[in-house]
């Protein structure tokens, strides 16, 4: 067996990411059909990215760099599951479940490639760069106002204590002020309409 | 009722896209557990073009708007469905089913920002730019690619005539020899093995 061509490697890892679309989350689809899957979530994200472009350039951030973190952010998860933003015990975990995942997925990569994408993952997973703090901020954002719009489904099933959700949310008032006002908005709506609860 | 502000627009765009997650195609996922929708395959072949970012730069492409191009290029279809490549009837409708639903979508958006992204589709869609014709080349190679590593499972349902799907892949040809010639292999192997078949 000869070493495989870069792009054959490449065409494996694309394979191999395919999982992406079999890896679940807790966040609901606006229809209440189902939970999404992290590759639903991925390019949802990068749609949320792109309609504030403005905000980004405004930031002088680049944008690319936002994008391709956000699209490979979650890739990890395909060998290391998704953790539950406010399952304490997974948390405790997770780093290292998926710095094993990240060696070996993009080990799969042509080798300087693979060093590219590990080294975006360590950026975004750190919230490193103002990139990866903004696309950070954003990949927070984005289970929150998809479980607003798919009418607080995840909220009663998972019951999360409302403060936790609120602290969860901190990072975009940094980033993005104008939309942490919407946020706020939508948390206290989501309160007073009983979607949220205190326990 | 006072105008939305921008954010609240970009926010019910947000929420109106989620039904990319419902739009389902004929490619199946590479367990065949199910077909895939149009937001995973949105997000797949974004990682596709991420995957060949050295081509880009050799060819003096702007890679961001190649992937905003990929992670928006199918959003049209919430409203005016995911059409076969294959079907022939459907195709004579498609540009007008799909241009309605473009203008319906992109007004839901700030205005400047709406005819920003329908001229980024528009762009796609006819494969005026350099960087449209990289994008759409990839956009059809996506599938083959995926009903191949999903054992061709597709192409058992569907019976594509092989001619017509070899002759979908030819844009690859000059937009990218190199994974041309690796799909010309897959083609060939496909026949071999009888995933794909003459009638």
């Amino acid at each position: 067996m000869g070493e495989l061509s870069d792009l054959k490697k490449q065409l494996l890892f694309f394979k191999t990411v395919d999982r992406m679309k079999m890896t679940y989350r807790r966040a609901w689809l606006t229809d209440q059909s189902r939970t999404e899957n992290d590759a639903e979530h991925s390019w949802h994200v990068s749609i949320l990215a792109m309609l504030f472009s403005n905000i980004m350039n405004q930031r002088g951030l680049d944008q690319l760099k936002v994008i391709r973190m956000l699209l490979i952010h979650d890739i990890v998860e395909i060998e290391a599951g998704d953790t539950y933003a406010f399952d304490e015990e997974g948390i405790k975990t997770k780093k290292e479940r998926e710095l094993r995942a990240a060696n070996h997925l993009f080990s799969i990569l042509p080798e300087s490639q693979g060093a590219e994408w590990k080294a975006l993952w360590l950026d975004f997973d750190e919230a490193g760069s103002p990139e990866a703090r903004f696309a950070s901020a954003l990949d927070k954002v984005h289970p929150f106002i998809q479980n607003y719009f798919a009418g607080g489904k995840a909220w009663q099933i998972n019951r999360p204590d409302p403060e936790k959700v609120l602290k969860r949310l901190a990072p975009i008032q940094e980033e993005f002020p104008e939309l942490y006002e919407e946020v706020e908005r939508i948390f206290q709506e989501s309160l007073d309409t009983g979607l949220l609860q205190y326990q």
